[in-house]
Order: structure tokens, then sequence, then C-alpha cells
């Protein structure tokens, strides 16, 4: 492991003032991570749900950083492909926790899945697959 | 064509207030329609880019209106799928727009895809396909 | 359970005569599955590699089964969205298994995602998920 | 163009003897084409419709030779992604067609959409994207 909790904390506020509010890093493991989403009416759609954005989100940024956890901080990563499910309403006034799998780590290209819970039920409310694109060595 | 440009743009100021400043609605046609995101720092990730959440929500919007122009306003009509391919950095402080047609409008479920552009490029940065769930009559 | 083991391999037997020889339903589980594709001549590519096709039929018989195992025959049970990641070219020669896990069982979509492995194998060679529309009551 | 309609079914005849009759292609054109699956038995589900693989093997080809029409024969391009939505339920007995559009072909990365419909019919049964792995040069 290149970054753990505390170094993807720091980063995260650094890199990502915007969002760093939102966001809590709670666990990182070999090749999975487990990234909070702190519930927030900004993120609502009419009808008390969290909105797909924020969910997108949510599972990106689970998977960035996944991903630098185990190559350390390259900013030039990208994400060029993501497909998501959205399987349940997520409950209201309930932060969200994305777990990931990091499922390959290549030279060019890094692939993980997601899924996403209502803190306290273990049905999922979503599931994400994210390719990312990992810049040269040079 | 149950709602046409200006409909849209009331619906989009009343049920959505958080974003209607994000987002015009530049032309409906038949299964078609063109939502224009007006560049901003807030939507921007480190090295000027536009964050791919920020995207997914052009996409997302642009479509849900796309089948409101045809089914008029359902607000229970949900995403139930989306993937996107991120294939160009947009350009830095240009307005992005999003141009979808509608693939399929059935009972249950709707299927759309988008293409987003920096204004003035005609390479897009980024695809995008969709499947909305339609509530059933009642 | 609705459909165990031996209930599925019938199935598998007498609706789809076509592919029963390439496939072997190896376990199921409450929402689980693992599927077998058997190493063919006729599956490969040009590099001994086995198809694109012949995966995403892999993962779209093995989610099949899973939900089969769940609500019964429903013949018209059809699949609506795909997604699939190749992450690593499978090993030649070597049979394919699908591990499926159904994520949501509703009453109009289902939805699972699937890894596949060479046998002999822990990373995976692609992963996939797919939503089925079931058939209403009546 | 680096391989034009002749030379596309050329290369279909001598890499890909397995496929070569069910595919024909119909039309190359700058950044898109056309092409054909011929309807057969075999390609067949219960209910007389096309199956989702043999759909996805039409995509795949469809991109693929899309992508060589563009940079010329190149064995190792493989698909990395794809993305299908299953929209209508194909005729019967009838040939169908494989409309692409390549929207990016980067160093390392192309990216490419397809409608799939059955011939005479306007609205399309299947939409995909795909994104193909380019080997670099050597």
């Amino acid at each position: 492991m290149k970054m753990d909790k505390a170094a993807l904390a720091a980063f995260l506020d650094s890199d990502f003032p915007q969002v760093k509010d939102m966001f809590t890093v709670e666990a990182v493991g070999t090749d999975t991570l487990t990234l909070r989403m702190t519930s927030s009416p900004e993120l609502l759609r009419p009808g008390g749900t969290v909105s797909g954005p924020a969910m997108f989100a949510l599972a990106d940024v689970a998977v960035y950083l996944t991903i630098l956890s185990q190559i350390g901080p390259k900013a030039l990563t990208v994400t060029t492909n993501a497909s998501m499910d959205f399987m349940r309403k997520p409950a209201a006034g309930v932060d969200l926790l994305c777990e990931t799998r990091l499922l390959k780590l290549g030279r060019a290209l890094a692939v993980a899945d997601a899924l996403i819970f209502s803190e306290g039920d273990a049905r999922p409310v979503a599931r994400a697959s994210l390719t990312y694109s990992i810049p040269p060595k040079g």
C-alpha cells in the first residue's frame, strides 16, 4: 500500500477542497476501500432521495482513492468509463457508504467496482464499475 | 410533444431550484434535446477540467428532460442505469452542450443516449446512455 | 430457492439445447451461482483467447439462471442492459468459471453482477453487470 | 481510410473464418460502418428472437472493423469495455444491420457506439458502446 487512510485523507483535503467535507475514508484494505458520504440537504432530489450525480461522485471518488492507495498520488489519473445501476431509493437523511474492489491494476488502465449502501441497510442502493486511465511513468 | 422548451424551463425552475442556474434548454425536437451547462468554477477539478460527476449530471438532466418532453411532468421517473465514456478533456472556461436522442419510449422503460461537447468543438468530450423507469399510470 | 442445481440443469437441457454442452451449473446459493463454460476450439479467437461474445454469453446465461433459481422458469425474462469490462486474456485451453451475485430482485427488474475467472487463477478475466426485465404475473 | 470495404471483407475471411459467413460489410465511411448479420436459425433463442450474445458479437465485430478501417489490420486490438441496451425484440427471420460511429481514436484507446436494426424497421433493437485498446507501435 502506497497511501494509507491518513495519507488519503490528507490528499482529499489538499487536492479536493470543494468536496472534502462530503467524504470520509472509513477503511482501506488490500484492493478495497470504504468511503462515507455525509448526508446533506444539498445532495437531495425532490422526494428526499440522494441524486444520481451525487452517487456517481461518491463511486468516482471512492474508486479514485482506491487506485491511489496502491499507486500513490498521481493527479493525472482520470476516469475513462463508468457504468452504474441505481437499484433502490436511498434512505432519507442517512449517510451513504461505498465499498470498492480493485479488480485490475494494469500499467495503463485500472478497473474497480463498487456497491453503495444506506448506512444500516445491507441491501445495496447502487452498483458502479469504473475504469481509470493511469498516466505513464516519465 | 407534451412539453416544449418553455414548459421544460419552467419545470426546471420549479422542481430543480438547486441546479436551475447551471442548465439551459437550448432546443427540443422530436426525440432530441440540447441542454447547455454554463461554465462555472464550482464544476471544475484540479487542472481546470469539468468533473466527471458534473458531466454525469448534465447527461442525466438532459435525458430526463427529453423523456418529460414526450410524456409530461412525471416526477417519479427515475434513472435505473447509466453508462458513460469520458473521451477528451473538456475545454477550460467553456460551456458544455449535451445532445440527446430518445431511442426507446416504452410503457415502463425509456432509453436514450447523449453526446457532450465543449461549445465550439465538434469532437465529443463524453458519451452517455441512460435508462429511466417510468411510473405506471394510476 | 425455486430451482436448485438439478432443476436448472434440466431447464438448460430442455430450453437451450444449442448451448447445453457448453455450460454446467457448478453451484447455486442464496443469490449466487457458479457456471462453468467448457473450453472449446469454437469459442476461440485468433491468438487462442476466448472471444468477447463467448464471455458475454457466459455472463448472460449465468445471471439468467441465477434469477430463475429465485423466481422459477419464466421464459419471457429478457436482458435489457449489460455492461462488461474485459480485463485480462483468458488462459488458453482452460474452462471459464462465472460467479454471480443477485443484487436486486424487484417485481419488474432484476440486477446482478458477475466475475469470470480462468479455472485455477484468482485474478478475474472479466466483470459483467446485467439487468433483466421480468414479465408481470398474469 | 486505411482499409476499404474490400480490404475489410478480405480480413474477415482470413482472420475470422468461423464467423465470415455471418457478417457482411455493407458500407464504410469516414468513422462509420454498416455491418450485416445474416439471419440464421443458430442465432435464435426460444421464441424466435436473436440472442443477446449474437447481437453483442455483431456490435463487437462492427466496431472492430470500424477501427481497423482507420488504423489498418492490428490483430492485437482488443475490446476492454462494452455496454449494451436491448430495447426491442428483433424481427424473426430478418437480417440485422449494425451502424457504427467512431467517437474517439486515440493512441491507446478507441471508443465507438452502434445502433442495431432489424432490416426494414427504423426503430433500433439495441444500442452498444465499446472501447478498444490499441497496441502501441513497436
